[in-house]
C-alpha cells in the first residue's frame, strides 16, 4: 500500500513528466478527456502514477471536491451495548456502500458535542448519525441550514424539522408495565435517570399513565447520569429496594441500569431475583444465560441501522432537500421468565 | 457556536479590516508578535474576529501546522464490550488532554485495515492505537518509518520495534486452567476462535501446557471467527457440549465465547451452569447479576487505557524517537461462584 516516505507533488510529478501541473491536477481528477488533453498524455500520466503508487491526498482532494466518504455516527457512550451495537450494523452497511464511519460519545455533554460536530464539519465528514444531547438545537440547526446530511437518532427534537430514527418509547414502556400487572405485580417500581430527554419522559410517562390507569401507586426512583459512577449508583438502588419493602417488580428504564439493579439485587440477597417481576428496556444478550431469563422490552437495532442509512445514503445521493423522514419504530416486549406471575 | 452561513475567508477580513492576508494569518496563528505586528493591530484584528465569531478552517490550519489534536483508536469490533469499555475509558483521558478520539472497527479484515491506516494517515490524524489484525505488519511499519506516533494494543507484531501494551495471555490461561484443576475438575475443555493471532495461540498454548501437566487431556473447541453469525457458533457449542458428556468444566477464551456459550448450555438445560466448573477470559459486569457469579481471568482495563495513553501522548509530545514501550501488564483471576468446587 505504501511505497515512498514522501509523497511526491503534483510539481514533483510534473517535473518528472515535463508537463504543467495542471495537467497532472485534470488527469487525476478524472478530467483530462473534458480538458481536451490527448489521450496518450493521459496515459502517460496515469502509467507513470500507477508506476510510483501515487496516492493522492485526501485532505487536499477533500478541499477541492467536498467529499470524503466518511460518515459519523455520534453516539451517548460508546460502551453502551446497545449504541454499540447499531454502530457495528451501521458499519457494516456503510462498508458496503464504500462509505468509512467513526464513532465517537458526547457523554451528554453539550460542549463537547459542539466541539465535536464543529471538528468533524470542519473536517468535511459527508455526514452525521447523532444521538443529540439537550442543548445541541443550535448546532444541528446549523448543519441543516447548510444542507450537512444529518439524520438523528434514539431522540428527536420536537422544536427541528429533521429527519429522525426513534422508537416508540411511550407505547413500550405502557406494553411492559401492563405486562407486569397483568402477570400480577401491583407494586411495579420504574427505575430511570434524572436526564431532561424526551425518551426518558416518555418511558417515564408511559409507565404512569399504565400505573395509574391500574389504580396503583407510580414508586419512581431517578439516579443522576454519571457513568463513571456505577457503584455510587448502585448503592443507591440497594437502598431504595431496601427501604420499599413492598415492590414486587422492578422496570429498569435502560439495559445499563438493569445490568447495575440486577447486581444490587444479587448483592442484597442471590434468591431475590427469583421473587420479583424484572423487565428491562433494551433487551441483551445476557439475558439469556440464565434462571430466570431476564425479560426485555428489545428496540429494533437491526431495523433501526437499515433506516437509519436508508435516510442519509438517500440525502447523500440526492442533492435536492427531501421533506424529513420522521421514522417511529415499535419495538418488541420479549417475554421471559423474569416477569411471569410468580 | 455558529453564527454565520459562509465562514469569512482571510481575504474577507482582510478587506473589512484594510490590512494584508498575511497580517490577518500571521494575527490568527498567533504569530503577530513574532511577526513585529503592533499590539494595536493584534488587538484590533482579535476583536473583529471574535465580534464575527470567527473559526478557523480546521482542514486547512492542519494542511499548515500538520497537527489535528485528533487521535484514532481502531479495534477488532466496536461492539465487544472488551474494546468498546477500553474505548470509553481511552476517550476521557484523551478529552483531559485536549484530544480528540474515533473510533472504528476493523474486524480483523487486513483490508479495511489498511483502507482505514490510508485514510486516517492522509487526513492527518496525530496518534494511533490500533488492535492489529495478522497481516497489517507493512502498513504498520510504514507509520513506523514516518514517525507516525503509533501504538499497538492487546497484540504485539513480533517482527516489529513497535511500542505496545499486551496482557500476559499465556499466564492467564494457565493460573484459570490451574484454578478449575485445584476445584477438582478433571475434563476441562477449552473454547476458543479459529484465528491466527498471537494472543489466542498464547491462551491456547497457557491452557494446554498446564493441562498436559496435570496428565489430563487438551479438549478444545475451535468456532470459526464470524462476529454475524452467533447463532451458528452457538449451535456449534451445543453440539460440541452434548457429544462430550464427559467435560466437567468449561474454559472461554473470549468474552464473547462466554456470552455465546453460557447461552448454549442454559439452552440445552437450565441447570447446566450449577454442575459445571466456569472461567471466562476478560470479565463482565453481567458475570455479578445471578447465582452462580461467573469466575473470569480479568484484562486490567483500567492500567491498560492508562498506559496505552502515557505512551502515546508521551510520544506526541517528545519529538525525539525514544525506545519503544513494550508492556506485558498481568490480568487478575477472579475466583466467583462458577469455578468452586462441586
Amino acid at each position: 500500500m505504501f511505497m515512498k516516505k514522501k509523497r511526491p507533488s503534483l510539481k514533483d510529478i510534473a517535473e518528472v513528466l515535463n508537463i504543467s501541473t495542471t495537467t497532472v491536477s485534470f488527469v487525476l481528477n478524472g478530467k483530462g478527456a473534458e480538458k481536451k488533453i490527448s489521450k496518450e498524455l493521459i496515459a502517460r500520466v496515469e502509467t507513470y502514477l500507477k508506476e510510483i503508487n501515487y496516492k493522492p491526498n485526501l485532505v487536499a482532494r477533500s478541499l477541492r471536491t467536498g467529499s470524503t466518504r466518511v460518515l459519523v455516527f455520534m453516539v451517548e457512550d460508546i460502551s453502551n451495548h446497545f449504541f454499540s451495537k447499531v454502530g457495528r450494523l451501521i458499519e457494516d452497511i456503510c462498508y458496503k456502500n464504500d462509505y468509512r464511519v467513526l464513532f465517537c460519545s458526547t457523554e451528554n455533554n453539550v460542549k463537547r458535542t459542539q466541539e465535536l460536530i464543529h471538528l468533524f464539519h470542519e473536517r468535511q465528514v459527508d455526514g452525521f448519525i447523532i444521538v443529540p444531547p439537550p442543548g445541541i438545537e443550535k448546532e444541528i440547526s446549523y448543519l441543516l441550514e447548510n444542507e450537512v446530511p444529518v439524520v438523528l437518532f434514539d431522540r428527536k427534537i420536537p422544536e427541528l424539522e429533521a429527519d429522525y430514527v426513534i422508537i416508540n418509547n411511550y407505547e413500550g414502556a405502557k406494553q411492559s408495565t401492563q405486562h407486569l400487572i397483568d402477570s400480577g405485580y401491583k407494586n411495579i417500581a420504574f427505575i430511570t435517570i434524572d436526564l431532561d430527554q424526551i425518551q426518558m419522559h416518555d418511558r417515564e410517562a408511559g409507565y404512569r399513565a399504565t400505573i395509574e390507569n391500574a389504580g396503583f401507586e407510580p414508586q419512581i426512583l431517578k439516579l443522576p447520569y454519571n457513568t463513571s459512577n456505577v457503584v455510587a449508583s448502585r448503592e443507591k438502588m440497594k437502598d431504595f429496594f431496601k427501604s420499599n419493602k413492598n415492590i414486587d417488580a422492578l422496570f429498569f428504564a435502560t439495559n445499563y441500569l438493569s445490568q447495575s439493579g440486577l447486581k444490587a439485587i444479587h448483592q442484597i440477597d442471590p434468591q431475590l431475583i427469583n421473587k420479583l417481576g424484572i423487565i428491562s428496556f433494551d433487551d441483551s444478550g445476557f439475558f439469556e444465560m440464565y434462571s430466570p431469563t431476564i425479560s426485555a422490552f428489545a428496540q429494533p437495532v437491526d431495523e433501526m441501522a437499515n433506516q437509519l442509512m436508508k435516510i442519509l445514503l438517500n440525502k447523500l445521493k440526492n442533492k435536492e432537500k427531501p421533506k424529513p423522514v420522521k421514522l417511529v419504530l415499535e419495538g418488541t416486549l420479549v417475554e421471559r421468565e423474569s416477569s411471569s406471575k410468580k
